[in-house]
């Protein structure tokens, strides 16, 4: 489904509301992302050209871009004002100057997203207002987009079902002997068949044998060996909205402690989404998953959060760990995730992508989450 | 071909030598990104938990990261200092901490990469040591990287290879009806199929009809018509190293004045490259292909520079435009891509991949340049 363009004047109305209550910031600065593209619409690449938008109560949004992007701008429903440049970056700073002058920033103090927005953009700011004071506004960019409309939550469900019925047609393709780096290939060009848009949330995982016990490892040469365990992990994208699963697998007959440790990282993944919904906080949701695990002696071989926020970005608000107490709503959007990992021989993974509803949670994904053995 | 891990330390090195000849820094801070890899072979997603490197003569290089990206540095061939973090980000300022005192940089000048680095490491590493001084480095890790050698030349070459032999194969599915967005599904798994690693440099560009006198237009729902002008734009990833050209197609038979500015903008590519060599500035290639549009009157409708650098980025130092008076040398590789784009009409550009040899240079990339008619 397509977001009207209606709701991108409504998002930056409420984007207004949020600053008026929120008395720490004036307004929001933001660099070509996900936050930008969630209050205009407009997609840009993250670049050396640097493309920023002000948003400020009282003026229209002022978009700061490269001249060879201002056709972007065209046939937009609300006003914009746009600053554009050219190819010297010594010109730049101009340009920026403009920009913040049309928003009258000048001694206020304006929010940026610290894990977006670069050095270059903040010098760039910096130097246009030597007034104006920048400081983290994550957190209300984050109360915007944590929950998700009836559009996003159907792109949601489009991106979950893309993915699942991508492992459903590679399945037959996973066989001893296929690298790492094959396997992968086939998920993407998988992901795109059954629909994905191109721009895939992040390059699918895959990791096999050892490997799996590293749970970010990158898939390399290694080719799958009866007695692996296979950790895959992908995603796709459906409107700018992304899934994000992770499935485990053994090739052939998996170890004894292997299979003991995939039927307990199935009984965690079961008990957080069991305890998540409406009021619930997040850390709850991360002990309830953790409690198994430590229950079974593997504590110390949980070695992250049990999950992440999932939407326009693959990580997002809300965070599903210790320490954070923010009570969960319905149409927040997360991933359940617990993983046992043990270095030199091998990890379990099971990854979910859920939405909390008014009763309490409901999975997008519903692929077999056991320890599927291949071959078998 | 895959980079010795001997070549890292021999970078590490280069780095410390840059650094004591350079007057005005003492180490580098690199964030997960293209830097770091270039120096340690080690693969980072940017993510909201930062990875910092830390580079300083005399000791030797300090990896910050998450615990659960520690299993990464096992088995490196070259000695790290590492500290890891949880996933309570109100503790990492303490690590950073840890890690800035192990490279002794108080009082020192750190250069970072303006278009990497993010406010959230910037703010990390300067709460962690209040008289460090960091400021940009970017030009000095350029210098490091922008000569290209044998090893990342022939992924380099294969890149291109890979990329060309998709374009080849997807042809005959170019026809009248196909949407961008469906174009660009095919031109990625084509990618895949032909051999490139999953993390493609970019998703495809696919830009039809009106949408391709937009530079930098996403693929949209539009479908190929009689008489457009189409623009694709793709590349392949072989060992990290990127591949990225751009060819332009008619379908069925073009209006006279699009044949027209194609026609140009073919004389312009080809100026560009017979003016590109060694002890040539970069901005004379530029002035090269822009004589020819502006003599042909379309000047104006030149609105980027003429190319950019090319290797683990598809953009990167050194950037063919005017003002960068920086000189050409061999093993330089980058971008020659003019273009000529009517608003509400079309667009051409025509794109290839070079390196600087001893005695000029050579195109990586050889598809035909022409306006190739399709159904003709």
């Amino acid at each position: 489904m397509v977001q009207s363009q209606a709701d991108y004047s409504h998002r930056q109305a409420r984007l207004t509301t949020a600053l008026n209550n929120y008395e720490q910031l004036d307004a929001i600065a933001l660099n070509a992302g996900p936050s930008l593209t969630y209050l205009t619409g407009l997609e840009f690449h993250l670049s050396e050209r640097p493309v920023v938008g002000l948003f400020a109560p009282d003026t229209s949004p002022v978009i700061i871009l490269p001249a060879l992007e201002a056709g972007k701008l065209l046939n937009l429903s609300y006003p914009v004002q746009h600053f554009v440049y050219g190819e010297d970056p010594d010109k730049w700073g101009l340009t920026f100057r403009e920009g913040l002058q049309a928003t009258r920033l000048s001694d206020k103090r304006v929010g940026i997203e610290p894990g977006q927005i670069r050095f270059l953009e903040m010098s760039l700011l910096e130097g246009a207002s030597s007034t104006t004071k920048f400081i983290p506004g994550d957190a209300l960019m984050a109360e915007l987009r944590m929950v998700k409309d009836e559009v996003e939550l159907s792109n949601m469900r489009a991106a979950v079902t893309v993915a699942q019925n991508t492992l459903n047609s590679i399945m037959p393709a996973i066989n001893p002997g296929l690298s790492e780096r094959e396997l992968a290939a086939e998920i993407t060009a998988g992901l795109l068949q059954s629909g994905s848009d191109s721009q895939l949330p992040f390059a699918p995982l895959v990791a096999s044998g050892p490997n799996s016990a590293n749970p970010h490892a990158f898939p390399g040469e290694r080719r799958l060996a009866e007695g692996d365990l296979l950790i895959l992990d992908w995603g796709a994208n459906i409107g700018g909205y992304f899934s994000d699963l992770t499935r485990t697998f053994a090739v052939g007959k998996p170890e004894d402690e292997m299979r003991h440790i995939a039927q307990i990282v199935l009984e965690a993944n079961a008990a957080a989404r069991e305890v998540a919904g409406p009021g619930i906080p997040a850390e709850a949701v991360d002990r309830a998953a953790r409690k198994v695990i430590e229950a079974a002696g593997f504590g110390e071989y949980f070695i992250h959060r049990t999950g992440h926020g999932l939407g326009l970005e693959s990580h997002e608000a809300p965070y599903i760990r210790e320490g954070n107490s923010l009570e969960l709503v319905p149409g927040m959007t997360f991933t359940i995730e617990p993983g046992i990992y043990i270095q030199g021989r091998g990890g379990v993974r099971i990854e979910d992508d859920v939405v909390i509803t008014n009763d309490g949670l409901e999975s997008f994904s519903d692929l077999p989450r056991e320890l599927r053995i291949l071959g078998d």
